[in-house]
């Protein structure tokens, strides 16, 4: 089940939608409408197999009426590290029906799932205001990632799923904006040595997705590994960092308090 | 230079803004109009004295036309303290021309500024959506205030300035946020012990103004020593607990990379 994302770059290309009212041109909001016309456009492409990360699970259980408790539910979702990045919590999961569905959340792992008998593609959508140079988005949170490799690992799950990134370049025409480019990436063909943790900002990886390095050559099981040795190396030197920058500093203070 | 704080709750309490026509009725973007109000009924009180953060700068700016580096730029703002929360970086203010006046940034300590000759009420505006159960917004940088702290320490710096948070509760009604209350704390009379660290989000101090306890009996000499122990308490915390969940854990995957 593959994605033709050069169809989908054609018939994104010159999409316009409208400048939002209010509230700046920078941040999620300003381009969030390209995500769901990524969507649509995909859709059209893939339409039994394309969803909402919402919607599938919320299919995914209507298709299922006699599983009803949250491990046999999560089970469904697929291999353990598809069910991982993509179920709902605990509570959430035991409490759905079918007249309680859930909604689109703004922190699940997709904005999209294209889903086949053997495998997820995870497509997660930015956008990008190419007048501005601005900060690198959130992408996943690096200690989701962290458990997700170590879930790979632990089960030998490794070729159930990808994770792709497409990001909509669009500038500011007039009252509309309009999409200019867009460009993939495959979170595990990038070095994952490389990749930018940002722990100040709720640990999140950051990355403009058309400068993503797609250069990596090892397989996934390799990439979990150097992908958690790079992740504990940062947590250790930002623990250090923690006492030198917030610490130290200030010890000459309080030492007449205790 | 005393705000009326009773005044003010008499004009906001039946305040309403329109309902923002896009985006969700949580985080900061819904009540921030009442922001706007707060400010109007504040500049109708206190006219000559009432300024955004922004205004403040350029109004300084544009009154001392001489005095054109960084250095004696933040000297004009106050005392050190004031000068450290209140000025903007050292580029933008070498840049700072009549011609070019700051604009109002989302990062700004303040909201509104009430400044008077020998005293500085520094303001934020917190809005709160009382039909949800929403977690605490950010207040300020724990390590800006870190900061501060040792500023003031270092420059028996402790009579020039306040720092108040003031709290628009609201509900929606039709097509409406009304507002129903006003709260106002003062930072320096809350125990510094006490104040939540949030250092997943950008280490911001986090609570509902509120739910901020008022009772606290020493002085801001204290308040600042105290707060910097607390601060540096948890860091050291943060820090250890970063080794606790994201080093350890991983260890036994990381093992056979290296």
């Amino acid at each position: 089940m593959n994605i033709d994302f050069e169809l989908l770059a054609k018939k994104m290309i010159g999409q316009t939608v409208p400048k939002p009212s209010s509230g700046t041109l920078s941040g999620h909001a300003a381009g969030e409408p390209f995500d769901k016309l990524v969507y649509k456009f995909l859709k059209e492409q893939l339409p039994q197999n394309t969803f909402r990360q919402y919607e599938f699970l919320n299919e995914l259980f209507l298709a299922n009426p006699q599983v009803q408790n949250y491990n046999e539910r999560v089970k469904l979702i697929g291999t353990p590290t598809i069910s991982y990045l993509l179920s709902r919590g605990k509570e959430p999961t035991n409490k759905w029906k079918p007249d309680k569905l859930f909604e689109e959340k703004q922190n699940d792992t997709a904005d999209i799932v294209v889903s086949d008998k053997d495998f997820i593609h995870i497509i997660d959508v930015k956008t990008r205001n190419m007048s501005k140079n601005a900060q690198a988005p959130n992408i996943i949170s690096a200690s989701k990632l962290a458990g997700a490799c170590s879930v790979m690992l632990d089960n030998n799950d490794f070729d159930s799923f990808d994770i792709n990134y497409i990001q909509v370049d669009w500038i500011l025409e007039d009252k509309n904006l309009v999409c200019t480019n867009i460009t993939k990436a495959d979170l595990f063909k990038s070095n994952p040595e490389k990749l930018y943790i940002n722990w100040a900002s709720a640990m999140q990886i950051q990355f403009h997705v058309n400068e993503l390095n797609q250069n990596y050559n090892g397989d996934k099981k390799n990439w979990a590994k150097e992908y958690l040795y790079h992740f504990t190396q940062e947590a250790t030197k930002r623990s250090k960092y923690m006492i030198n920058e917030y610490v130290i500093p200030y010890e000459k203070y309080t030492k007449s308090v205790v």
